[in-house]
């Protein structure tokens, strides 16, 4: 069989140091979510094909890898005029989806409000590019059941909260609402037919910019030009202006209605009640999916112009499985993103030891030997001594172990062994 | 939209309580598995559907689910004559297929003995009943690239400290070897071409006991009865021999050939060297998988006619991928069956707070105290109070949540909070 021995396109191995450290930034991620009171909780990787389509996921709904059903005869393929036909169930493209069935499923038996973590992968047919996979881990968190503002509040701790332990500086968060959006539109006098298109303008802005939002919407004839400009390039929304309003401890701009400076002031607390976090009002923030519904968010980060993580609330959804309205929000942590800005200390290599033995040694002696280092709490390795003994203490060093001793045939405890210290790579 | 809420079938939602005990379990496996020197990897779910149909899987290859080519067109569709024609993607039915592909990929940036640890689910399109899922997490240890018997002894030791950290009693090994089954094949004067025959009867043997295997042996003309009864019957294999061979410190049994009896001393030297767990010889044991090539095992307790776990050598396998011949033995640990028997204690439970308040204080008050809460180690759920308390406060203690207060208008810091203790449930 001469088939590809690489994994399939755009999906990953990871080899043991990579998965350590994904491992090690997940289970922070973890404990500091649930230190925030938040409850992990687990859906199955797929879900029915009629959920996955059914338009809450957008365009992520397309990128959907089917699953074909199971005995299906000749007669029932030709027979299809769409492969969807064939595909029952589907992989899921979000954890947003899933956790609307679940809550809808199990409400009975959550809390009235249900703080919930997910951290799971998800798949998305994408044409593969750097840093785009068909299989990456999202990290969210949602609050179902509180109308806010304080289910925000604790999204935003708790993210802030992940990020400072995962020693990563420099970053944002940038806010805005839905209905801010909505007040800039009234404003630029957008006819309500042309919302959807300008809001699509807007959320372009990480990639064109903002003169090029404005080149879009002046193009589009979409607002009065004067006041696009006004607002969009007279105030460099997305740097620090003077008089306050973009850091949300000044009065609301002018440009927004009585609803929006509501609004702003709203955003305003939610700022001030979260002191150690920098919060940026991003008043052209859009996020993708319709069905969000009041406050937005992203982390933003000076090494990329795509944000680490974003939400948002999305009060409409739930409702739509379950006959009646319940309020929500949720975090996502852009996990592949963020990855390479960690910095966490490797905590266990300190204890870590490689014991070389050559074919003199007894087995049953080795592996007393390991357990008696195990039980003092070390991480163990047996290795036996190759011909060329530096490759293997290189290889030992890079791969944590900082401590390397000989078994001979008379080794009888580890009080008979002398450990070196390997160099660190 | 009808369509119901519940998960696919045969697939389970994981509620916040199973969830954090199974977090918790597999951390411990984690843990301990690397405390013995293991390496943690990842492989994606998918992988290429040829691979998952070369034949390596046994009968799971059958119970693949197949992911549908991306952008099929109506044509393609009907000049199709088979489903799996339509579905280059599988989802992976064991993690050792995967495993194989992965050694081939990276063997140059692995060690030359390399221990791979996987934890992470598999798929199987089985007919759903008690008890099995059609999504199931493994836990499997391998070691590749020694060719025993010290691989095995890591592999049985590093399990033992599983079950232990566990808290798990009562279970014992049952080992066995391939080469043990040939020469037994041998004893009863098997013809070569039935031994698959007698091999797939004895293995039934946790179904339809000794006896039956006894029957159907003789029902099938395969062997001398007489010198099959003697086995099976006369020394009652599966339980403990008064002569000791059945726990491997006895002679080896006079119906061993020469290959056979060198074999047993081997299996002897395994469990002499790991005097802390209860190692069984059960000569009948034959492990499905046809790959496997020299000493198998599994963990049996008396919960269960089934074992809690199994795995074994095979040392062809690999070098199918690679042209040169490689040694390799595994351990697999049935996650899901051994969940029920694990006592572990629910550490985090001392530390976790309710602080209960109405629409009266500060969110930023009630953020500021949840902060103040989790940098002293604790884990905090905020809870607005409700009409009625004792429910809520019943939900908390269940959920593991063991001191409440109240936080009020007046509260400024966590030295006004007085906490209650929760009654356990």
């Amino acid at each position: 069989m001469a088939s590809s021995v690489n994994p399939p396109r755009g999906m990953r191995d990871f080899l043991p140091q990579e998965k350590a450290r994904r491992e090690r930034v997940l289970s922070v991620i973890r404990s500091v979510y649930r230190a925030h009171g938040f409850d992990e909780i687990e859906t199955p990787v797929m879900e029915d094909s009629s959920r996955l389509h059914a338009g809450l996921g957008g365009d992520n709904e397309k990128l959907a890898f089917g699953v074909l059903k199971r005995g299906l005869t000749a007669e029932e393929l030709h027979a299809a005029s769409d492969p969807l036909e064939l595909a029952d169930l589907g992989l899921r493209f979000d954890l947003t989806v899933p956790l609307t069935r679940f809550y809808a499923s199990h409400r009975a038996e959550l809390p009235t409000v249900f703080r919930a973590i997910q951290i799971a992968p998800v798949w998305r047919a994408e044409r593969p590019q750097k840093g785009r996979y068909r299989q990456f881990m999202q990290c969210d968190i949602d609050i179902i059941g509180d109308a806010g503002p304080l289910a925000e509040l604790e999204l935003l701790s708790a993210t802030a909260a992940v990020m400072r332990s995962l020693g990563i500086d420099g970053w944002s968060f940038r806010i805005n609402d839905r209905r801010i959006l909505h007040s800039l539109l009234r404003y630029w006098k957008v006819p309500l037919d042309a919302s959807e298109r300008v809001l699509i303008a807007l959320d372009k802005e990480d990639k064109i910019g903002v003169e090029g939002v404005v080149a879009e919407l002046h193009a589009l004839g979409l607002g009065d030009p004067d006041l696009v400009s006004s607002v969009l390039l007279g105030k460099q929304l997305t740097s620090l202006a003077d008089d306050g309003w973009s850091l949300l401890d000044g009065e609301p701009p002018a440009w927004l209605d009585a609803e929006g400076q509501d609004v702003y002031r709203e955003l305003s607390a939610i700022r001030a009640a979260i002191p150690d976090a920098r919060v940026v009002f991003s008043p052209v923030l859009v996020r993708g999916m319709g069905y969000y519904t009041g406050t937005i968010f992203e982390i933003s980060h000076p090494s990329s112009t795509s944000s680490l993580g974003g939400g948002g609330r999305y009060d409409g959804m739930i409702g739509r499985f379950l006959g009646t309205d319940v309020p929500a929000t949720g975090f996502s942590i852009g996990f592949e993103r963020i990855l390479d800005l960690v910095s966490l200390p490797d905590d266990e290599a300190a204890d870590a030891v490689a014991l070389l033995h050559d074919a003199a040694v007894a087995e049953s002696t080795l592996v007393a030997l390991k357990a008696s280092l195990i039980a003092m709490g070390g991480r163990v390795r047996l290795e036996r001594t190759p011909k060329n003994l530096k490759p293997l203490l290189e290889q030992l060093a890079a791969s944590g172990f900082r401590r390397v001793a000989t078994v001979t045939a008379t080794t009888e405890s580890i009080d008979d062994l002398e450990f070196r210290v390997l160099e660190t790579p």
